[in-house]
């Protein structure tokens, strides 16, 4: 396979691993540097000629680097299919704004998927960087490698007082978002989410659904991340990070044990109804399956629910967005059509599983 | 097992077998005469000393028929458990009135359950035969051989002018009260129901659920029987109410076949996932349970469904109430714990199924 078809089709992504610290809670760590070069003008002010120089300039470092340890592909976003692209911004790899550029903007990601560059979205390049559970310290590493690569062939616009430039004011400082996802299922049905989003202003973080800015937590799943980049060191920012996920953590431990402790069966019977939706619903839309998914991780994580591996979890949780979905089917469908398609696929997915778990490996997961 | 013990626990009853015409949609047709003796008087007035005599009278009488092709077993009220007399009533071998009567009642069952006399309830005498099916005639003809068998030796309180004399008035004349039982989901879907049953009292019909006078239909259940038993006949009453249940049978079968045309995927999802609630659920109610197991036997009709025996769901509707349930389990369960062990009995009984299908006969249906 072309290593750009398994960005459009591979389910199996290192940073969904979950078999790492916390990796029952924070499904994983993103860190993302936004840069841009000094000699040219910012996207929004560019010129198509200058955009085109840009990319080319900087997807050549970025594919010719030996001294990184990565292999890294180049994607034409206005080259790509339409569907392709949602793949790419379902998976995290872009951003919907770089999806939607008809102008030299492209993307240039590592083997792993753990690194993306993207060039000419908002600001010249956006690095970001993602690493499976809890660990900022990782993902951090990886971005600063790169960023420090980059630098000594691209130089950056750069202010002594103000620290990295970038298009948009919010960005400027360190020009940097790290942020978690976590999955808190607990807080949410012991309705403890309104507490700690509303406290996130006061500690210069923000909370954000899956698919980020603008969007709302569907299945139980919030990113949280910095909202300054100015005034803070990166150090700053990244203890801040780690000790409030730190906290939150414990209290969706809490609470689950507590669930478990004081309402079992009823929560035995929500994660299992929410199986039986998977198995059996012949229409599902993306918000209940998420849901379903949600519920059904949990049930695994209490120990209520066993015999699903994590991997299959995560496999689930990708290919019921609209995107992934129709990259699957091979065309575009209606709505409706996605939601029969969507029940069908993921009712094949765990029957395989099944299937398998009775010792039959003709079955592929 | 003694008789007794069959009648208190057997979920194999023969009003419920369903390969009959109209099966699908109409469960059973019911027939039962009030009557009351000549030389008593009526329940509501008379002695425990005459109460006894009577009780003892009547049961000897069908206790030694040599005449009737039937078995039949004495049951003494009083005596029964509680828990016992609920399956009864679930069983609608009893009335709940009968249940909780505290002085010489009682009710003599026939072998295959198709007959019960209740003895000293509202009347002295209510004579029930019921058969699978739309079958009016065969219920008649039953309740009819019964009724003349048992005149020849306890004479009726009958007048001239007004036929068979009753405790209620309501029920005077021929004393007779037809009913059939119907499942109908796709007319009570569909919104058809209230419709049908604002025009029973043009028609002198009355509409009921499962359990009988002021119950709500669940499950899809309703029992249409004739609300008038004086100035019609005993033939002007079956026709009618015969001519009534083909009507409504050919109107619920031509809107389960529109909902196949038009709403096939809305209607495989629908009895899918009460399909996977009654298999993965781990807390039932009973209204839930039997809107469940309508909506599985609806799947069954539609052809959406397999491999599921009838006889297997009639086992689950009669399980899923609350006296069945704790006979099952011997003994009496608060309602969460009911809903608790419901759900359970549930999955074991469907489970089975799936097991057997496979070959396994190890398993009991």
């Amino acid at each position: 396979m072309d290593k750009k078809d398994t960005f459009f089709n591979a389910t199996d992504v290192r940073w969904m691993a979950g078999d790492v610290e916390h990796g029952d809670i924070v499904m994983s760590t993103r860190i993302r540097l936004a840069r841009n070069l000094k000699d040219y003008r910012f996207p929004r002010a560019f010129s198509e000629d200058e955009a085109f120089k840009l990319d080319q300039t900087i997807s050549n470092v970025l594919l010719d680097a030996e001294t990184l340890d990565q292999h890294f592909t180049h994607i034409d976003i206005a080259t790509t299919p339409i569907l392709q692209k949602k793949v790419l911004v379902e998976k995290h790899l872009i951003s919907p704004q770089l999806a939607h550029k008809d102008r030299s903007a492209s993307v240039v990601i590592s083997d792993d998927e753990s690194v993306s560059v993207m060039i000419n979205e908002e600001d010249h390049l956006r690095i970001q960087c993602i690493e499976p559970g809890l660990d900022l310290e990782k993902a951090y590493f990886n971005a600063d490698t790169l960023d420090r690569y980059l630098e000594e062939y691209v130089p950056y616009a750069f202010d002594e007082e103000f620290g990295y430039l970038t298009s948009c004011p919010t960005n400027t400082g360190t020009g940097m978002r790290a942020s978690v996802m976590m999955h808190l299922p607990a807080l949410t049905m012991t309705d403890q989410m309104e507490q700690i989003i509303s406290m996130m202003p006061r500690l210069g973080m923000v909370v954000r659904g899956i698919y980020g800015e603008g969007t709302e937590a569907v299945g139980n799943y919030y990113q949280i991340s910095n909202q300054v980049t100015l005034g803070k060191s990166e150090e700053e920012i990244l203890t801040d990070l780690q000790s409030l996920a730190e906290q939150i953590v414990q209290r969706e431990t809490e609470s689950r044990k507590a669930l478990l402790d004081h309402a079992e069966t009823i929560m035995n019977d929500r994660v299992n109804r929410s199986l039986g939706t998977l198995h059996y619903a012949r229409i599902l839309t993306s918000d209940e399956a998420a849901n379903c998914l949600s519920n059904v991780r949990l049930g695994i994580d209490l120990g209520l629910i066993e015999n699903i591996p994590t991997k299959v979890l995560n496999k689930c949780m990708l290919v019921i967005q609209p995107g992934f979905l129709q990259q699957y089917v091979g065309t575009t469908l209606k709505p409706n059509e996605r939601d029969v398609y969507r029940a069908t696929l993921l009712r094949e997915i765990l029957n395989n599983v099944r299937q398998r778990e009775k010792g039959d490996d003709s079955y592929d997961v």
